[in-house]
Formats: structure tokens, sequence, C-alpha cells
């Protein structure tokens, strides 16, 4: 069966789908020793990793071949950004069953070199192992490029918070694809291969970013994390939420009434995750370019319980309130 | 059910587990961020990466979770190792079933802290995800303290082909642990726990190594890839190999004869991998400490089909013949 990569081999495989992927100046050893050799120009490295397991982080039948090696390399050179950092280099492990078959992983391995491309990034390693479940596992490097690192625990009070990039559209597409209806196409392909702003990490640390990170878990979950490792409350403006047209439309094709469209769709940019949008607090009188859409800003942590009896309100809060639920653990996840 | 990784919870356990891992000054932001920095003061950094799957690279039943962790480290940091470098960062992907005990988890973190304790590296980050298959993916950097990266493609007609560590002992653990059968403990132990020389990979490359691996499929195999990279024939010597006492004793425990035990172990050094040996070629008149054993040298490529009418012995020969077949393949193993 050489159309399965069983019957072609792990050996050949590797040889086809390397042959793939071009270098760029960062890619001083690549593929095929024992080790690749990544250009760290001042010093440093950035360095984070993500599993995608089929039926967990992706499915066949909603996602092609190509979207999920898009979506992989998206994900990862997204918190490479959300660094401050520009993207150099890219690892893959390939855990496949061996009835796969090896046009899947060709388009896979054209949807890694596609969004490579994008995002500036060289593929310099990988791995390729059998399994029962079709997982595929990312680190991506990055170059900060003599700067400091973004991190998450520089929000002070006083910051605005400001996000760029897409909200909510790719939890409406995953929606669509889980009622099995059609629906806007952004949704969808939001869903399907997240185009994460990757220059806007790098442009943020310049305009002086106190705190940055990607928004995968959804807005007020990440930015969660902000407020607890910086010890600060955030509240969001759900006023300066603009919707996309593609979301509106979205929630009706969902069932919501139109009238009620707008608040559904805040809803979605507040708790939908996995678009990669990037959110970061900056200085109040920061000059943000257009693309960096102000929502929120940064208050001192509640040192007493809430006057309104939110005890709980935790560290972000939506025009003074506790808000709904978003969110999922991976493991608790029916 | 607070005692499995589903009970307890996604965030709960990385919190759990990110507490056990100590900082090195290699670290300059560890776990908890989008990602984290990693020195790489000579302005490059080593990367590599491995993905190990139950049922296929180990088993829960023949290895303690702390042998798991031990193991995922070592064989990645041996490459980081084998081409010349020192362990700097690691990172750590986790997919496993929910109903996962916690213990396992927390008995496998053991194992990578302890590992990386030995190896000089840091664990800087990782992801935890659910999977109905329980999926290890480690990615290690490194740092070549200035020296070029000792690369498989240099080895030259005329150097001498050295390696150090073990070889022979886990393929005998693991055929003992494949039977059911008792051994000597560091067969077992050596496939349980492989402990590569790490030191010895920048050793050699002080030593002026011209090519280095990581012998991880079996010797014969693994020296093919230099073999072919350096556009040579390396020739092995049986006689150098001069098999472990507890090798030998295991080749007699798995039903070979003691007159015969001796050819037997050297097959078993050819072919068996995962010990995790680092093999490399060095000038005919380089000077070797005693722990790196000469067993070959290096040949011109075969211009024409060899005499003795083996055309296809490939880039190693063993006393001048092509070897019996060694190493598996991933895809096709039963």
């Amino acid at each position: 069966m050489q159309n399965t990569i069983g019957g072609l081999g792990e050996f050949a495989l590797i040889t086809r789908v390397t042959s793939q992927f071009p270098t760029t100046d960062d890619v001083i050893l690549g593929p095929g020793d024992d080790a690749a050799v990544v250009a760290a120009p001042d010093g440093r490295t950035v360095a984070t990793t993500d599993l995608l397991v089929e039926g967990r982080h992706f499915r066949r039948e909603w996602s092609t071949a190509r979207d999920v090696g898009h979506r992989a390399v998206a994900q990862n050179f997204a918190d490479v950004a959300a660094m401050g950092a520009r993207p150099t280099g890219l690892l893959i492990g390939f855990a496949a069953p061996s009835e796969l078959p090896v046009a899947w992983a060709e388009e896979f391995t054209a949807g890694v070199r596609d969004e490579c491309a994008v995002a500036g990034g060289a593929v310099v390693g990988g791995d390729m192992v059998g399994s029962d479940t079709l997982t595929i596992a990312v680190t991506a490097l990055g170059d900060l490029q003599g700067r400091a690192p973004v991190r998450r625990d520089g929000a002070r009070p006083g910051d605005v918070v400001a996000y760029t990039g897409h909200l909510g559209l790719s939890a409406a597409g995953l929606a669509l694809l889980e009622r099995g209806v059609d629906g806007p196409a952004p949704c969808l392909s939001e869903h399907r291969r997240p185009s994460p702003p990757y220059a806007r990490g790098p442009e943020a640390a310049l305009l002086g970013a106190t705190a940055m990170l990607d928004v995968s878990d959804g807005l007020v979950q990440d930015l969660g994390h902000v407020g607890r490792a910086s010890g600060v409350r955030i509240d969001l403006d759900p006023a300066a939420l603009r919707p996309d047209p593609a979301l509106l439309e979205a929630v009706v094709v969902l069932g919501g009434s139109r009238a009620g469209a707008e608040e559904a769709a805040r809803g979605l940019m507040l708790a939908g995750g996995e678009d990669h949008a990037l959110a970061a607090t900056f200085a109040a009188d920061a000059v943000l370019p257009d693309h960096w859409h102000r929502v929120g800003v940064v208050l001192e942590a509640d040192a007493e319980p809430r006057p309104d009896g939110e005890e709980d309100a935790g560290p972000v809060t939506v025009d003074g309130h506790a808000p709904r639920r978003g969110g999922w653990d991976h493991f608790r996840r029916g």
C-alpha cells in the first residue's frame, strides 16, 4: 500500500516531506542531522511548544490536512509573536497511524510550509513516528532582536488594554461546523486557518507594551492570566468591541435574533478563543495604530470584596461585573 | 476522581508539575508565559525534537513513569550532545487520557527533573492536552559554546571510528522484557533509563571529531547515516567490540550458548539501538581518552562493485562484508 504512510515507510516519507521546506537566513543547519542549529542573534532564543490531537484540536472531516498544517504553525508562531519576538525556526513531531494516506501528510506539509512563509520562520527539524492517534507536536523558536520579552506580568494600573487581529470568528466557525450548517466564510476559514497578526507582536514591543499574550482560550480567560500575573484587575468595555460583519451574520445563522446579534457577537468576542489575536496593555498615553483596538483599562486589584457583592469576580471584569464563564479545560471537555 | 488527571484538571496539574522544576543560569524566562526565553550565548541554538508514544516507545507495564521521564529527556539531550553541544533548555508536550493517574504524571515529572539535573538542562516550557494515546513530545535546546557543530557529513577516509557509552545493553533489556524473563540488571536498567554520555559530546568536539551522532537505531544503521552523508565507507572491526559482562550474561539468559555468547553479544552491539551511545570519527592520529573505544576505520566509498560480489554492501561494512540487517522502521513495525 504505497499510498499510506505505512506502505511508503518512515524514511521515504521524511525525505519526501523535508525536501519541500525552503530555508532562511536563520537556518545554520537544517533537517537531517541529530539536531538543527538556528540563529539566535541577540544571545537568547524564544521557545514554545504545543500539541494538536485529532478529535480534540482538529477533525479530519472539518479541516483539510493543509488547514491543520497552517493551524499547527500559526498557533505556535503566535506565541512567539506574543513575546514581541520574530519567528525563526520550527520543529514538528508527527505521530500517525500507518493507514494515514501519504496525501494527507503531504498536504499537511504544504500547509506548514505556506504558513511558515507567512510568519517568516523555517522548518529546521522534526520527528515522525507511528501512533494510533494522529498527533502533531510543534515547537517554535523566535528572536527578540535585542528587545526585552513582553511578559504577562507587566500590566500596571492606568494602562489601556488593546487587541489586534480577529476575535470570535473562530468560535463562530467551530459552532457552525459542530451544527453542520453553512455560514459566513470568514468564520469558517478563521477556525480552519487562524491568521495571527505576527508582525504586530514586535510592533507592540516597540510601542512599549507592558504586557502581552496570544488569545487562544478567549479574551476574558486569557487576560485573566495577565491580571493574575500582574496583580491587577482588567475591566473590559463591551461597547468598545466592534463585531466583524461576518460574526454578526454567523450568530444569526446560528439561531440568534437580528436584534440580539450584536450582544451575542460580543459574547463570542469575549469568550471565543483560537483566533490567535494578540492582546496587550500599554501606557494610557501610548499612540497606537488603528489596528490596535482599545477595549479596556487596567485597574488596581480589588483589595476587598467587591461593593456589589461579587466576591469572586476574578482578575477580569466586563463593565465592572464578573463575566460569564468562558474557556474550557482540555481534560474536562466532554 | 481527584486521583486522575481528568479529575484534577489541566491547570491544577500544570501548576503542581511545573513547581517541581528547578531553574538554571540558562533560563531567562521559564514556564508560565506564552513562550520561554533561553540563553544562547554564542548566537546560535541547537534544537531537536522527539515523540514517545505509549505501546511503541515505552510500555507502562515494563517501565515506570519515572523511567519514561528519564528516557524522554535522555534521548533528546543525547541528540544535543551528538552535535557537540551542552544541554540548556527542554520543552515537554504531554498528551494523556483523562483516566491517567495523577501519580503517573507526577512520577514522570520527577524522572524528567532528575535526568535534566544529570544532563545540565532545565525544563523551560510545555503543553498538556487530552488524548486517547499517551504521547510525550520533547524538544531539547543546546549551546555550542562557540564551537562548530559536529555534523554527520565530515568523516574523511583515513579517520578512525570510535564510540563511547553503552552498546547492546538496551536491546538485550528489551528482549528480556519481551520474553518476560528476568536478566542482568544493567540491561534492564539501560533499556528503561539509558545513560547517554552527555559531556563526551562537547569533549569529542574539542578532540576534533570530524563527524558524530547519537546511536539510537543501532551502530551499523546509524553509522550508515555518517557514511552516506560523508560519501565514505565505514568498516567496523567486530573483534574491537568488547561486550559488557552483563550483555554476555543476557544473551545466555536469552537462550544463547556460552560458546556463542561473544558473537551474539557483538551482534546486539552492532544492531541494537536506544542505549544512546555516541559514535564519532576522528583523525587517525587523534589522542582519545580510554572511554572512546576505537571500533573501525573510514574508507573511500566503493567506486565499483565490491570484489566479493556484495554490490549493495552499503556505507557500512563489518570486517569488509555487508552486515546483517539491523534497525527498524517505526511505521512498518508489527
